[in-house]
């Protein structure tokens, strides 16, 4: 039997992957699990976004253009628009999720061997499209004790050398929830503008900002025009993540031209999900700020609940839906495990995603988790209180 | 500005992508333009795939499992069953696309700089997985003299080296329409067991076979289980093509494992687009049986009437919905393109796919083109009739 690849056999798998397996089993068991490692919200889809669908009148279900439908790149203007973030239909190329536009970014954009500086901790997937386009991360650690805010520049310029071809971040972030103030986007603009870099930006969770801090967008950073791929996705703002539609956004032609071609070779991106997503740009303001409200409590409750848990710290996240927390165990891969396996009160149990997996520095996050709330308010809470038992349970804590 | 990468340069585009600004500017002046070029089906997607979309009660368009929905994959085995093709529900992955199939097995398969040998004139969007891959394509040329069947293994083993990992094919194929015999699917069986290869098979168009001659799967190659990888998609079997649903079919689990990881990474293949080809498993063989009599019906007008213009020369297909035709040309680079800029008849004129991009080899299939027959009857011979005034008037015409 032939071999596969070396990237076959050095991708990651997914710290939360790894566990699920084990989730899996403690269900089979009786055991209820409540699931605070996921991404997905389980808030309605907008109902116009599922009345377009329930209402095409198609019989034929074609192809699509490999950039995507006109008319939804230009009405995406106006959505950008509202965030001063001025674009034209032919800056916004469509693709099949968030993911696609970051791995047609790497392909278009790095050649095998070129590294990319990443503050960590990071998307976990970010590593699997840089092996996929071989390509290397560099990560520049951020720590929870400050607030994972991004180091100095010095930290940054250690790692430049002449592989180094981009930055990219996460803004609002995952896994932290971090949210980058305008000092700190000026700092990476600079690195960009000195370095002539890709400025790769995430902003998927941009809906979802907590403090009353503004959004600096990438695309808001004056002078580095042609240097910011910006990656989107409808997933999140519109809890439609199965659509699988994102997008890739440039000024740059040159760029453009080069990602067009990969998307010409996969044809186009999902048919439905556009026609979704973009009737989903009629969404009522009433819609947005109702899911605003709620994660607003469900931050407070959490970061709230796990602070007021002996041993545990929390920063308080400014945006997206998760935090990265600190626990008083020895290993979060074991504890995470141990949870599922070896755990439960009164028939429950929490799942929770080790932060080792954001992390390519050895060690990093060694006891720490991601938690998302994207569960209800009293599933949060009783979630919140079932880790508190397993906390007081766990033989390898530490204080 | 930074500049792009190796891939985002050497990526060819697509010829048929090349003349697609010619084709508007010839709408833009009122011509009316027949798509020979082009693979989407005219025909209606099955009702009971439009039903399931419109039905759809979710409250929530969630992520489905990386793998695709385990109630889909069973049923497809059932369908797979119908072609002698023994499969668990595990042996397959649901991808975006056959697209997305084909990047996914050359991403796990090959590493950098393996070459993978395909017979061509081959699909030109596999040269472009190659490249994104960083693996190499060596052709093996058919000619249309011989109405491209497999040249003997010699010419396989010409190319065989230490950095040979896989032969690909498309069966039936595109662009040429041709079938593989039992004899030349043995050849291949042979030569992959001899060379530890893997074979990728794309038999997108089994549906699609008007000889009466025997559909032979890769997957029915006895001793090289192991190393067949099954390349799939619903797009032209139910004229679905914009939902972007495929497969990713082997018994081999390591090749399986290590895709998991790349399907993992971009999370979920389209739902919606799940949703209706699991639906689509139901449709009635009223329907495919209309459907298969249409293209037999069109592919006699499309092939009759090639073969009765003056100096043009068709081989008759045996499967898909394509033939490569040689025309009485100088370079049909250059006579696809004049039909588009220079010809009109009667307000009408012809898009066709130079044949060029279907090879590798420089200055093959020079005179051909690939004409496709996706267009009802009456437009095929009007179609037909136009290229004979386009034959009649080009300036580059030779005999």
């Amino acid at each position: 039997m032939p071999t596969i690849s070396i990237r076959g056999t050095e991708m990651p798998a997914s710290p939360i992957r790894k566990l699920a397996p084990l989730a899996d089993a403690a269900k089979q068991r009786g055991v209820h699990v409540f699931h605070l490692n996921i991404g997905q919200p389980d808030l309605p889809t907008p109902q116009v976004a599922l009345d377009a669908i329930r209402n095409i009148d198609r019989t034929v279900l074609e192809y699509s253009p490999s950039q995507g439908f006109r008319s939804y790149r230009e009405k995406l203007t106006g959505y950008y628009e509202k965030y001063n973030i001025h674009l034209k239909a032919d800056d916004i190329i469509v693709t099949s999720g968030g993911s696609e536009a970051v791995l047609f970014a790497f392909l278009a954009c790095l050649n095998p061997g070129d590294e990319i500086i990443v503050p960590e901790p990071a998307y976990a997937n970010y590593m699997a499209f840089a092996i996929s386009a071989g390509a290397r991360i560099r990560s520049v650690t951020t720590t929870i004790d400050e607030g994972f805010a991004l180091p100095k520049v010095e930290k940054f310029e250690e790692l430049i050398n002449e592989r180094t071809r981009a930055i990219l971040i996460c803004n609002p972030n995952n896994p932290t929830g971090y949210l980058y103030t305008r000092r700190e986007m000026n700092q990476i603009r600079d690195l960009v503008k000195k370095y002539d870099l890709f400025l790769f930006s995430d902003e998927v969770y941009r809906e979802f900002i907590y403090t009353g801090s503004a959004y600096i967008s990438a695309c808001h950073l004056e002078g580095i025009e042609q240097n910011v791929v910006l990656i989107d996705s409808v997933s999140k703002r519109y809890s439609e993540c199965g659509i699988r539609i994102g997008a890739l956004i440039t000024k740059n032609e040159e760029i453009r031209r080069a990602v067009m071609k990969f998307c010409q070779a996969r044809l186009s991106p999902p048919l439905i999900g556009q026609i979704a997503a973009e009737a989903s740009l009629d969404v009522e303001g009433e819609y947005m700020r109702d899911v605003y409200d709620e994660y607003v409590e469900r931050r407070k409750c959490l970061i709230d609940g796990l602070n007021r848990i002996l041993g545990v710290y929390s920063p308080i996240p400014m945006g997206a839906f998760y935090t990265v927390a600190r626990l008083p165990v020895d290993d979060s891969d074991k504890f995470c495990a141990w949870c599922l396996s070896d755990f439960q009160y009164e028939g429950q149990t929490v799942f929770m995603a080790p932060a080792s997996g954001f992390y390519t520095t050895p060690d990093a996050g060694r006891n720490e988790v991601r938690i998302s709330y994207t569960l209800k308010k009293d599933d949060l809470m009783r979630a919140l209180f079932i880790l508190q038992k397993a906390l007081e349970a766990y033989p390898g804590r530490v204080e």
